[in-house]
């Protein structure tokens, strides 16, 4: 029998990178606060670190803000931090991670470290927790300031939105409602913040490592205040594929091929890792989207989130606002 | 255990057909053929259609077309069938069917009798033979008159793009790859036509009715040029819902209802039938949409036909056409 004719559709990241971007510099127009300042901190000698930092500064640039790479000593890391935490000049930090390989708990003292109100990769504990207990705001009941959500989940889920999978005919917080999904990854910053994030809009989400596989399940019903968690035990990939609508690779290992053989024919397939999860030419026969990596789409967040620090602190930041209060007074 | 709070959205064919009858006004007015007529024969005695015959009447003088209802002897029927084929005043002609319950061959010889340019239902064989075959037009390669398709599955088709069931991100043709959807009811009418358009734009498509079931699938690709279909042998129901994202209803019993238990979480749940095939509270805590009836999409896409009928013959029925012509002659 001949091969059937592919019908899968590729999108790139740069597609809907395009589209976020020219929404972050729309609403940094309508905030009027001139070019914003990243601080990024590189304090190891990660290649992929480097080449990331280079594609920010480029995409920085190109967008309205500016980018300023700080190379430090691990030693000199927390220090460098506070006084970017107190300099008026800086809007957003970030940590190109992980600094202590072997010490889990130092990496998380260096993210508890950067200010809340600039912590532009919303990896600090209150916005992690807020993430995860599907809170929206820092300041309820007022809730003028938005809670910042991590930047690769983030991209994931604004892929989902373009790819008409959040369905907009159904309620916020709903549009994944009758939707299986699948993430191959439960790292504490990409994907159990992904599952938690598209368990709480509805879908039944598949959370599967090597130690295993986890269900998250927003419960019964959109008012749900979080996602529950449930163990699979002795369940796997030949479980959950099956029966996936939607299909997330982001094992960080240049080996791990996802089992295409698995996966449901028509589904949808996203890698979000910095290596082909997916073996290319053989998903294309399988999927009906496919979207092969999604860094240039985590990098329009990265500035999404930055934009949206700003509007959180209108007072500090925005020259005119300061003007007006001082008038005022 | 509390009762989990309801996510299910129902939505209202009425909501639909606004929209179907505001593009239908707006092709109306570009094609500039003044008040169109739509003739409808009534041979029988039955309640249903002589109110579906009125709401029809209503929606057609509220649109701008007129809606001529003939009460005819069934066997006058096929005469003056023929009389409204020949006169330029009458644009559709569409049949109150069953004529002869018991005799299905004379209403097919009827269904014939109709003009092709003036089958506003689709059900000619003409018009059947191109849908099942998925060729749009009837005139190719000049591709310049539509054919028409049957009005209930048509409206089932425009009711699944409104709900964002037909995903837009895809190639014509295979917006439904990757969708699994379950059609109670084969009828020549309404169930097989409606299986095989939606295997056509790529579903899995399960046709079930009290013979068995059936799979219609599109083949491999997008360029297949029709539909394929295969036995299920000892399948039913508990094998099919399960696995369907969508499920439509069509029985046209009071008294069937679809067993609900075994509908995925989350399911996409339309009923066709002029009775509820699905029981509205227990539906109400599965589907995430639920859409009870069709009845007034049906009528728009009638009145979508019709005028798809004017635009295909522009030169029969199109006075400034017409006038042009005579001039240029």
């Amino acid at each position: 029998m001949a091969a059937p004719p592919k019908t899968c559709k590729v999108i790139l990241a740069d597609t809907i990178a395009k589209r976020l971007l020219q929404e972050v510099k729309d609403t940094l127009a309508s905030i009027g606060n001139g070019k914003p300042t990243l601080v990024a901190f590189l304090a190891n000698d990660d290649e992929a670190a480097v080449k990331y930092a280079e594609y920010s500064q480029k995409t920085c640039e190109e967008n309205g803000f500016a980018f300023d790479l700080r190379r430090v000593d691990k030693e000199e890391l927390e220090q460098q931090i506070r006084e970017a935490n107190e300099d008026s000049q800086v809007n957003g930090i970030l940590v190109y991670f992980p600094i202590w390989p072997d010490n889990i708990a130092k990496d998380n003292y260096i993210k508890e470290s950067i200010a809340l109100e600039k912590d532009v990769e919303g990896l600090s504990f209150k916005h992690l927790s807020n993430m995860y207990h599907n809170v929206r705001y820092l300041d309820p009941p007022t809730n003028q300031r938005k809670s910042i959500l991590p930047c690769t989940p983030l991209a994931v889920l604004k892929i989902l939105e373009y790819l008409h999978i959040y369905n907009p005919i159904l309620a916020e917080g709903n549009r994944l409602y009758g939707k299986t999904i699948t993430v191959i990854n439960r790292s504490e910053v990409n994907g159990r913040p992904l599952a938690a994030l598209l368990a709480n809009d509805g879908a039944q989400v598949y959370s599967v490592d090597v130690t295993g596989v986890q269900l998250f399940t927003r419960g019964g019903g959109i008012k749900q205040v979080r996602h529950q968690v449930e163990d699979k035990k002795d369940w796997g990939l030949k479980d959950v594929l099956p029966i996936s609508d939607v299909v997330i690779g982001g094992v960080p290992v240049e080996s791990y091929k996802v089992p295409i053989d698995l996966i449901r024919d028509g589904a949808v397939c996203i890698n979000f890792s910095s290596y082909r999860n997916f073996d290319g030419p053989a998903v294309k026969e399988k999927a009906s989207i496919y979207v092969p990596s999604v860094g240039k789409v985590t990098i329009a967040c990265l500035l999404r989130n930055l934009v949206r620090l700003i509007a959180n602190h209108p007072d500090k930041n925005n020259q005119q606002a300061r003007n007006e209060a001082f008038l005022d007074g």
